[in-house]
């Protein structure tokens, strides 16, 4: 009998024992040995739950039993979550999580303090849920150079988007649907302003890259100022408009960046629709390789926060080789100002203002479109260069999105 | 320095060397030592190689060097490459291998004879080229059963397709069309017959269900017979034509077959278009996740290659666990004619016929065509049963298929 405890027992804390009681004969055939669930952290009583006399409200009875091998935090939050996954590290227990918020901010931190204690941290919940996509990163991809790393990373803002393409609806309308729907929550900043994917993509970058930069610092667009005129960029040329983290190397640095993106329908990314997420990862030598699955939701998240935890019962003789993450200084950020790729704009405009768009913006792809206006992509250039390049036609653009080819 | 060899240095063999060398350092930094190539088996000699110095003709040069502790196996066929195996294994020696046919056919006792000799028997390759799928199926999915596994498995029938679909081109063109391009072979028996991912989804149902079926037994349908007729269904309600190879679970026998589906759009699977490969896993915890990438080609399959190399290598200390799988009996096979799915049909007749149609297949579901045709989906029902409700129309069906929702 593996004795772990839970820390945090609301949606994925609750789903991880449902997972583990659901599974359990297929667990322990994995692990060669029963999990048993000894202790729930958590404010609240759970007098009807079946594991309600697990409960306890004070973490050092977790931390000073030494028969607990394996802490699961799904506290969210960064406090007191960090805390405790410091104080559970340094008592020599594993810690598995699904806490974003944690690894984006401290990832460097634990993964240091589990290596000088020998022990592990894992966090594949973290990011899409329960799509794999950490682990593979790790062992499946561990034979390439990861060169960038681009993906749907927010169901939340997956569903209102693919509402607003296919019903043409509003913003503000779709998004209080979602919130009765249960897909957003009552105070969706996080989600809308795209911060919890900017969570995920740093995340992801160190993973690719061994840098870990700030969320908070690196440059962060939401879905909030999404119109009609951006969809209609999407229809005008085929694909759809999607929330996406992206991350590349640049010039030595590392970029990471959230922002609405026109992405045309021949990049599998742009079938990515409603709740689901989907991460494209461009490998040197496997090429780009996609993951799509359930990004959020209870048994999905569980089941990932599982998966770290039967990796680390079922492997308990081997040293797991934490990877080492620096945390990123100015220097190591490179500046989305500098990010290359294709342009999409839509342009009030007669045939010739077009034809002056197309030499600006050195392209032939432009579409002519109802009420006067039209579309036009750029070839690849930076923001700096494409904002020059377009100043130079003296047209206005109504709006404006980079593309995800 | 760690020594290895590569048993057959034809397009994917001679890809691992180049993935080893390309990324060097990287896996120097993953493995924690420098991994050499010490011997290339093959009939040939490579004078122009870099490593043609490196090439031997007698298996027991390899075989009775105590310095090579892995051997990558890329000869293709069953034999020798199924007997090279065997002796390797033997000799104590891990394999890693590209080789779907001596997976599908002897996997069980390759795994049993592994783990007799305490050393690992992996094949990330042969299955999905280089997309993660084997790995993903054994750790990121431990903590779930697996309900059913389906995919497009074989890239040179995708493409053809895809270009079926999109260009209304026939079978017979576009095989030549692929056949110039190289994505289909001289003699393309194997992969347009149905036979490649009848091996390949015999591997996924002995990872899901630990069962490992005839790969030459199961139902097996090529895309030979596909016509203008089958994609008029796809075209009518929306989605595409896919070879698709499917496991699951039925009254405790496992099911495993392959052919010719229509997809609905809805179904992620239906944008997997060209060469690429699509794995989708139902799973009863996470539900449904889809793994997208390049299914063949030279680098993305020796980078799963070297991933499987990487995994042993950094991994010494680590007593692994090989899966253990049951060679099927005829008692252990589902029969296909219990598969339950909707069905599709493309009927002759007028609007009284379709309504005919509809009440049989007890469907609302029906696309009247022109040219005096329809289309339907039935309710899910098995093959037997919807074979007796069409037959009790009277009507005749031009062409029909089952529906992968």
């Amino acid at each position: 009998m593996i004795q772990i405890a839970i820390l945090g027992f609301g949606v994925v804390g609750s789903g991880t024992a449902e997972v583990i009681e659901e599974n359990k004969a297929l667990l322990t055939a994995r692990i060669g040995d029963e999990v048993n669930i000894k202790y729930i952290l958590d404010l609240r009583e759970f007098p009807e739950h079946p594991l309600g006399d697990r409960v306890v409200h004070d973490i050092n009875i977790i931390l000073n039993d030494p028969e607990v091998v394996l802490v699961a935090e799904m506290m969210g939050g960064s406090h007191p979550a960090y805390d405790f996954t410091v104080a559970a590290l340094k008592a020599g227990k594993s810690v598995v999580t699904s806490n974003k918020e944690v690894v984006a901010n401290f990832g460097a931190e634990l993964l240091e303090l589990a290596r000088e204690h020998g022990v592990s941290y894992l966090f594949e919940a973290s990011v899409g849920g329960g799509i794999p996509i950490i682990r593979p990163l790790q062992t499946d991809l561990a034979s390439n150079k990861i060169l960038a790393v681009s993906g749907i990373l927010n169901g939340t803002t997956n569903f209102i988007l693919t509402k607003m393409i296919r019903e043409g609806a509003d913003f503000a309308d779709v998004l209080k649907e979602a919130q009765r729907l249960g897909y957003a929550e009552a105070n969706p900043a996080a989600d809308v302003e795209g911060l919890d994917a900017a969570r995920k993509i740093t995340i992801l970058a160190a993973l690719s890259f061994g840098v870990l930069l700030d969320p908070n610092k690196i440059t962060t667009k939401g879905i909030t100022g999404i119109t009609a005129d951006h969809i209609a960029i999407a229809k005008a040329f085929g694909g759809a408009v999607k929330l996406i983290g992206h991350t590349e190397q640049l010039g030595g640095k590392t970029l990471a960046l959230v922002m609405p993106f026109f992405v045309p329908a021949a990049n599998p990314v742009s079938h990515v629709d409603d709740v689901f997420n989907g991460i494209l990862v461009d490998a040197n030598m496997l090429g780009r390789a996609l993951f799509y699955g359930a990004g959020a939701g209870k048994l999905p998240t569980a089941s990932a926060v599982v998966a770290d935890i039967i990796d680390i019962l079922s492997n308990k003789t081997s040293e797991r080789k934490m990877p080492v993450w620096k945390v990123a200084t100015e220097a190591d950020m490179a500046s989305s100002a500098d990010y290359v790729c294709r342009r999409a704009y839509l342009v009030e405009g007669c045939v010739r203002c077009a034809e002056k768009a197309k030499a600006a913006l050195k392209t032939e792809e432009c579409v002519m479109l109802e009420g006067g206006r039209f579309a036009v992509v750029s070839a690849p250039m930076s923001e700096t260069e494409a904002t020059a390049a377009f100043a130079s036609t003296g047209l206005e653009a109504i709006v404006s999105l980079p593309v995800l080819d």
